[in-house]
């Protein structure tokens, strides 16, 4: 198996993007992430990307993106693993330069949910659930989320206001990354104030519907120093399953895909949480990064909440997470997520975060997580 | 890069399945596939699929598989090329295997297409064409086909009636075949007399809307020794793509993708399109046979039909194509027809094709296509 490394990232600004196509959005990322490598050559192309289909019209997507940036004859095969999908394309470039298939492999995460009717959104993201015992009976996801959150403040007596740490540190950090789509710091007393999506939900703990692009050129770590900018290695990639359906679980709190793909991605890296220095979870939602931190070992179950209460998910903290304003600040255009959760901690890793950088940065872990909990992938770089 | 080996396949009898859904057709071809190989690990699992969102509200596909199957917590993600998905998905579990990441992938390809109005299914299927220059104009994919069938017809003088040799061969082949969907030999008399669908492409040139699922189970070749059935090498893996649209070829009766993707196969597999015992091609329409035989190099241009008419391509002939009923004959649920074309091409090569077997079949070539030729993956297979 071949060392595989990162030597180019590309991305859009993230926001409502009225007047551009899912092919100018991913055209821009593409051109971005092969103009930073310096490499001309690319062999392949894998697309991460939830609701191409019901959202735009358009399934064979990876080759029409393929065409729309002129990369023809080439490889391309879009990847679906609901939310998750932009994490999952990175995986398939990592395997098949891994593999030994191919040398230079570009991984794109691409998502429009504008020009949509939010309740169209809605329904469409509720295709990730499970379609007959959640989705038919109208559970959106910020339904099952809140369920989580209400059973989690149950069993550790936690506060919803509690929660307001992870929005403000998303949003605090947002505010220095100029492509992110919220970028106004909000209060401790903004997020108490915010109206209501779905009890104990409110709009502050949830991740905004957007558009954007983002990409990664990756290729064998021992051909990485003929690129421009330094080389970040991918030292852990794992994806895990869990039940499609919460009602399944045996405890909903304990979410065991994305425990698996962390472990399983940090024995690849051996490395241990600690030894993460920025951590992009999937935070959809505030409970999100709550189980997300729990699940993989960063803290002990029911201890996340105090972990962020004590300020030590800032970019000063031990354990920044979100650091150029996750998905609730950064925005969360689902298929393309992680494809900007693994941009960013490229940067972060090269010293590129601007204001926002964390300093000594070395390993970054980047999680995206599919459905409920689903299905999760996670990737360890390293420089 | 590791050599990668069939060891087991599973397949459903292709048919209306009302009464089945997604989960319950893949299970079993799942466990076919399992207990075929006769080893219990699996490490993933790559599905192939096209419509499940649009057609049974269900993305976040593969998780609910592995979910339905019991697989829990392997790596499951979704592959989605078109109509050339399930090619793609034996692809990505290729990839993982051969690198290292995995020992034991499946790749699975699924389509359920039934339950639905036939109208819903021809848009759902329309999803593969240019969503902005050609599907949002109203053309079907049957309407695309006719426009290549027609100008094939122009240029080499070609009469309707010299198509139906390949729509006769597939239905005398499916009619040899106890998973086929339609198992009734026809006449060239029942091909003329067929009824247009859009001028001159008839309903016996058309493969037909219908659900199944198919999988194989591959490994490393060193490993593949433990296996209950003989192995089956992959020796030759690529995909390539086209333009997405008809009109932006500068000769719409080439396909390059097709021929990009054979010719890259067979380079690696270190053999010649004469060297093929058993060909599987995308015969969606009798076009797209012909199209395929002169891209890949068993044909020259225009004369694909005269081989056809000499009979070259029946069981008994040089070039034995659509060995079990291909897309025609045996039904073309359009996620999974490159599982099933590989699966047979794996019967073919072990021997085990029954009525329908070539004698001393030791090399098969399976193409899957998706959009108009938009991209298209082709896997070698040896004994």
């Amino acid at each position: 198996m071949r060392d595989v490394a990162i030597i180019g990232v590309g991305q859009t600004a993230v926001g409502e993007h009225w007047d551009r196509s899912l092919g100018d959005l991913a055209n821009e990322a593409i051109a971005g992430a092969r103009q930073d490598a310096g490499v001309e050559r690319l062999d392949a192309l894998f697309v991460g990307n939830m609701l191409s289909g019901e959202l735009a019209g358009q399934e064979n997507l990876a080759t029409h993106l393929a065409d729309a940036a002129g990369l023809l004859p080439i490889e391309a095969v879009k990847i679906e693993a609901a939310c998750a999908s932009g994490g999952a394309a990175l995986r398939a470039a990592y395997l098949a330069v891994a593999s030994g298939a191919h040398d230079f492999a570009l991984a794109l995460g691409v998502e429009k949910m504008t020009d949509f009717l939010t309740d169209g959104v809605t329904s469409a993201l509720a295709l990730a659930a499970d379609a007959d015992y959640e989705a038919a009976h109208g559970v959106t996801f910020a339904a099952l989320n809140a369920l989580l959150m209400r059973r989690y403040m149950h069993e550790h007596k936690a506060r919803h206001e509690d929660f307001a740490p992870f929005s403000v540190n998303a949003h605090r950090n947002a505010a220095l990354n100029p492509r992110a789509f919220y970028r106004q710091p909000i209060t401790v007393d903004d997020f108490v104030r915010s109206p209501i999506v779905a009890d104990p939900i409110n709009i502050l703990d949830s991740a905004g519907i957007c558009d954007g692009a983002a990409a990664l050129l990756v290729c064998p770590a021992a051909e990485a120093r003929r690129a421009r900018r330094p080389p970040v290695r991918i030292t852990g990639s794992a994806c895990a399953t869990d039940t499609l359906g919460l009602a399944a679980r045996r405890d909903p709190l304990v979410w065991q895909a994305v425990a698996d793909s962390a472990r399983l991605a940090c024995e690849q890296a051996h490395l241990k949480p600690k030894d993460v220095d920025v951590l992009e979870p999937h935070d959809a939602f505030t409970i999100v990064s709550v189980l997300t931190l729990e699940a993989c070992g960063f803290a002990d179950r029911g201890s996340a909440l105090k972990l962020a209460a004590e300020g030590r998910i800032a970019l000063d903290g031990d354990l920044p997470i979100c650091t150029l304003g996750g998905l609730k600040g950064r925005g969360h255009p689902v298929g393309a997520s992680g494809a900007y959760q693994l941009v960013e901690t490229v940067q972060q890793l090269r010293g590129e975060a601007g204001a926002a950088q964390v300093k000594g940065a070395a390993a970054g872990m980047a999680q995206s997580v599919g459905g409920s909990g689903s299905v999760a992938v996670t990737h360890i770089l390293q420089v």
